[in-house]
């Protein structure tokens, strides 16, 4: 099955010049967003995950049915002050301002094999947070997968050292 | 199973005075995690639905396995600003100030039967919102489904006709 043909271009959004790509028709295919799923679990389920990670909101739609199929932890990401436990955060810097993620201190243990997902990999910036934010927590990052990888951004090369897999690369 | 083993309660969170019934631990329990979905999909699987629509960010956690599970497109209801695509919209009230969620026009069909899923009904605010959104659809709203049900605060009776199941309920 084709995934690309489950994504939607929308031109200027969310700022005039971009072309997103919109998942949601995907989602909105049983048999394609099923695909998906099938096709990281193929990837993984011999890598010896321990746990998954995935910052909302998007990442959330991918990571939890994945950690299900894998039968792994789930452990959420989240913007600053969504978590109710005790946290570990990291601030990173965005375009404009900066910006903070937080996990859990017993989300993830030292040592564990961690996959994170996202639905998609432009500069690298979120996920790029997530691996410095697990970083601390001495977990070793098995690698990032994504739905998208918009191939032109070079956003692998900012996970670098992590191994990525994308099901759908656009040039 | 008893899924209430796999909740924290963290208290005074987010204000002084509130218990947070914290799911992450339940999520990090792959057995229990898989218990949740199961639990919803023998309430559902013999309902004919046709679509499950939840919330960010939470609700994307439960709602897209289930809507995996069920064979069944899932909807995603986001903030304003989010979804790419052309958008209807209903704004609300909060206890200070005012809050929208918006759904893609193509998301939901007049006369489809829809299931709601979040994590949590405590007043049911987030919920009460996507019922009047999706009444703007008319699609038929079959149930809203929640991991947790906070009696006390009554948000059944605010989603009232709707008929809701909650998979664990304090009082």
């Amino acid at each position: 099955m084709d995934l690309k043909k489950y994504l939607r271009d929308i031109p200027d959004f969310p700022q005039p010049g971009i072309l997103f790509r919109d998942i949601t028709p995907l989602l909105k295919h049983p048999p394609a967003f099923r695909e998906a799923i099938d096709q990281f679990k193929r990837v993984y389920q011999d890598q010896q995950i321990d746990s998954i990670v995935a910052a909302e909101a998007r990442g959330f739609i991918f990571g939890a049915p994945l950690a299900l199929e894998l039968g792994v932890p789930f452990v959420p990401v989240r913007k600053p002050g969504k978590l109710p436990f005790q946290t570990i955060a990291h601030e990173y810097e965005l375009e404009y301002g900066r910006d903070k993620l937080e996990v859990h201190v017993d989300g993830i243990e030292a040592g564990q094999r961690v996959l994170i997902v996202d639905d998609l990999l432009a500069t690298g910036g979120t996920v790029e947070a997530c691996c410095r934010l697990l970083e601390q927590t001495q977990a070793q990052i098995v690698g990032c997968a994504f739905v998208i990888e918009l191939k032109a951004l070079k956003g692998a090369a900012k996970l670098s050292p992590h191994p990525i897999h994308s099901l759908v690369v656009f040039d």
